[in-house]
């Protein structure tokens, strides 16, 4: 292909992209493929010689389209947003066009420097303590963008391990380093992600996953108890994992309370993992989730869920790079150059050696869009999730499992769990709509999390459609029994969404929801808001 | 920015692309900026509003190409080539507009399918044993694509622990699995790629960094004798990391000798890094440098590096997925679903849990390509670092340092470490061409690599005389001795590329080279099909 064949190419596959994306709602959102289908359909061996360009987007439509699970489309509802904005897929576009691997600042200097420079714009926006800036005077921390959270949080760990390793050395100069991992052992609750096990798996060291209180949180009592157990074992307690957001139920660990405990140790790394939640920060109204980060080692998100970046692009920031980057640094002649010492090498922050220029897309979706924009987004997610929220609590056969803060609503039929998974497997095989299960304290649960750039209520009332058509039918067909609503403290909670009518939504603007909410919980000033008393509807 | 507006930019994104491109050689091959030049231009905090495209780009002109290695250029000889073509570039705008995560194959099954597929097509056009192939009845391994050659060495390495881990188990089954580490001894070449030395450091496990042979290989008799020194002091030799021309000087670790050795112990797993040479399998009249493959517990190629897909795009292939996997399952129930049974699901494969629709570009790839076209891309950077060696061999004040079987040259003046230091920086400073220094054999070289997709003779011949006009003036100014060639049994390799001319260079077919220099080793055939004596130059 020359470059003029590529000009016309890549302006057809323009256009294709916009029908994808204009027409993707009509899809099924799920395929209806079995297993082992592609097979069928494509050869056995490579083509020896070169095929048209149109044979091969035609199995693009026939042969692969098929079989995609269409993330973007409007129904889909399941795990979390996977970043997708037209700045971004430009900005990649001239990324590959580029085509430079950035593993050292000599490798492509404005990759490496535009990478500092956009992480420290997040950190900012974020609001992030002042170690995380790489550019802060005072800092000996920094961000580098990796790509995915699993390799974030087995990083952190890995320094985290490295750190104790020395720290133990000091009494025991002579042992070999592995010696030491039995002494080690990290803690996470059960609500933080598969990651950290596998992290733990990798490096080895034993892990304590700790259960969360009735909000999923992973609590600092809790914690204390565990850590003096172990330490009454010998052991060190070297690294704790928190959350914020999980992802089952979206809940947020108390780094308040976890915060002071990791500080008063000896030597244990508090990594916060806001992969998805951690993006919400760049709200005003969110920055009260911020509390305890103070005491953080270092903290991710994925700006490749919910800051409309295309994925790969975790970011991940450190308090201390020399911790890092001691931990991986391996430096062969032929990577070394004449300004090593004054540089950044990001290829001693992570994993891989090469890297993509990934910092583009942060960038171009960070102008394209303004912080304004990116926080409308957001809150238009969260807006949308207290909606469905309330549509679900008007109806008496459903309950809400999780305290919806952000744009993820778990919640279930009060009944069996065995009538929950009929639930979403039948919505899931209408391909009308697609969700996700989780379990959340003890229950199995259907996860309805807001994901498309554009998701208005309309969608959300669909959507709530479809789902309660399906729930009728199937409590109809089966004869279910629906268990009583037990009215608990919690249920005060909902109060607010429960209440509001779809216009009344409307009206709202999106970043006063969490205000509201948090004056409804006093009852007399609900009365001086609302000059009225709430329907109470159980 | 709405679907029109991108129609609108994305068009003119690819009209920019293509102006990059053709002009890309016109530029300085590495930037003429300082560490730190970025910071000073662009804001310290992210833009509050939306910015209009015009600006954003404007700075992708002024700012960012400014601080641009371009690793397209005709005169970047440095590293290895980054992958990069028009086919490779259309499918990752498909790939991004879908969206679509990979983590399971429910997740989104033609993007696990289609992996599955490409990794066997590929595996079978390398001709790698069966075993690795995933659709084979009799196999019990697979492919995968991983996003980088290190990732694909720690997965394999510690599937290769964990293995080795369990069969310790056997023996001694109530201890900690962090105890057996000190136990654990794996094995690399000195001119192996510094991955290998960081997931040693990550898995925590002993490292043997043995000294190759003369010709930078590995040897059997040099592992079986460190081998056997370690089982004398109670050390199980656990993992052998072999590579498939290596980065210093594209060598070819001995994997008849290294493979039978790996066999014959207990639990001993052998890997291949082909991350750059592995490409060239494709050859047919390469694939002697396939002996040995057969005793391969896992490989790897980088079809980022040298088959024209752009980053990131690492195949791995290994004997056993369940031996792989089993290192790295955890599995909660928001990531489970029906088909499991049935299916792969790539997460378990690696370390990252989402993944992009990463096969789309090797499919295009290879099918826009074929087979031939691919071969042709590959003999032509072969033919033409043969050609580079033969200008270099003409020249009396140089040296050819490594045996050229693929596509990098390594050379240096006849002269101390310090005046081929000189020279490169000088090079380098000029902004003409771009090359990096490595060691060989204890002496400081300069690595010349064909990474140009359209490289020819003339390109080859320019960085020549750049070269040749730099090293000129360094030997004139600074009166540099320099060290008389000794005579050496392996100057006679190079007799057929020293003695022909660049216009029986054009002439040769480029599978022939090989076969012509291969037969040139033995003197009376040597006389018959040159039909007079060589002409030689030392």
């Amino acid at each position: 292909m020359d470059i003029e064949e590529f000009r016309c190419r890549g302006k057809e596959m323009v256009d294709y992209i916009c029908s994808y994306l204009s027409n993707v709602d009509q899809k099924r959102v799920t395929p209806k493929v079995e297993p082992g289908y592609l097979r069928n359909l494509l050869p056995e061996e490579a083509p020896q010689d070169p095929e048209d360009w149109e044979n091969i987007m035609r199995d693009v439509d026939d042969k692969i389209m098929p079989g995609i699970t269409h993330w973007q489309h409007r129904r889909f509802h399941a795990y979390f947003p996977s970043g997708n904005s037209f700045p971004s897929i430009l900005a990649d576009m001239l990324s590959d066009a580029i085509g430079c691997i950035g593993f050292s600042w000599a490798a492509s200097p404005s990759c490496t420097e535009l990478e500092t420079i956009v992480v420290d714009w997040l950190a900012k926006a974020i609001g992030l303590p002042k170690h995380f800036i790489t550019s802060h005077q005072e800092s000996a921390g920094g961000g580098v963008i990796q790509g995915s959270a699993s390799e974030c949080i087995l990083v952190s760990m890995l320094a985290a391990r490295n750190r104790a390793i020395n720290y133990l050395k000091k009494f025991n100069p002579n042992t070999e380093d592995s010696a030491f991992l039995p002494k080690l052992v990290g803690y996470c609750s059960k609500e933080a992600h598969s990651c950290v096990e596998k992290a733990a798996k990798i490096l080895l060291v034993n892990l304590r996953i700790l259960d969360p209180d009735e909000h999923c949180a992973l609590r600092g009592e809790k914690l204390r108890k565990a850590m003096e157990e172990d330490e009454n074992d010998g052991l060190l307690p070297f690294f704790v994992s928190t959350t914020l957001g999980t992802t089952s139920s979206c809940s947020f660990d108390n780094l308040l309370e976890i915060g002071p405990l990791c500080r008063e140790k000896s030597c244990t790394w508090l990594h916060v993992d806001g992969a998805y939640g951690g993006n919400a920060l760049i709200l005003p109204e969110l920055k009260y989730l911020l509390k305890g980060m103070e005491y953080a080692d270092s903290f991710n998100i994925n700006a490749n869920k919910w800051l409309l970046v295309n994925f790969d692009c975790s970011c991940l920031w450190v308090k201390s790079r020399k911790q890092l980057t001691h931990a991986l640094v391996v430096d062969p002649l032929y990577l070394q150059h004449a300004n090593a010492e004054e540089t950044i090498d990001y290829r001693h922050w992570g994993i891989p050696l090469s890297r993509r220029f990934r910092a583009l897309k942060l960038w171009f979706v960070i102008r394209k869009y303004g912080l304004t924009g990116l926080q409308s987004y957001i809150r238009n997610h969260i807006r949308l999730a207290k909606y469905f929220e309330s549509l679900v609590l008007k109806d008496n056969r459903f309950e809400v499992v999780n305290n919806v803060k952000l744009g993820l609503v778990c919640f279930r039929i009060r009944a069996s769990d065995t009538v929950n998974q009929n639930l979403l497997a039948i919505i899931n095989a209408s391909g009308k709509l697609h969700m996700i299960p989780s379990m959340v304290k003890g229950k199995y649960i259907i996860r309805f999390c807001v994901t498309n750039e554009h998701a208005k209520v309309e969608d959300i009332d669909q959507a709530w459609s479809i789902i309660e058509k399906h729930a009728s039918r199937l409590i109809d067909m089966k004869d279910i029994i629906i268990q009583p609503p037990t009215l608990r403290r919690r249920s005060r909670r909902f109060s607010f969404t429960r209440s509001v009518s779809k216009e009344m939504f409307k009206r709202i603007p999106a970043n006063q929801i969490f205000t509201m909410e948090l004056l409804l919980y006093w009852w007399p000033i609900r009365m001086m808001i609302m000059k009225k008393p709430i329907k109470i509807i159980f």
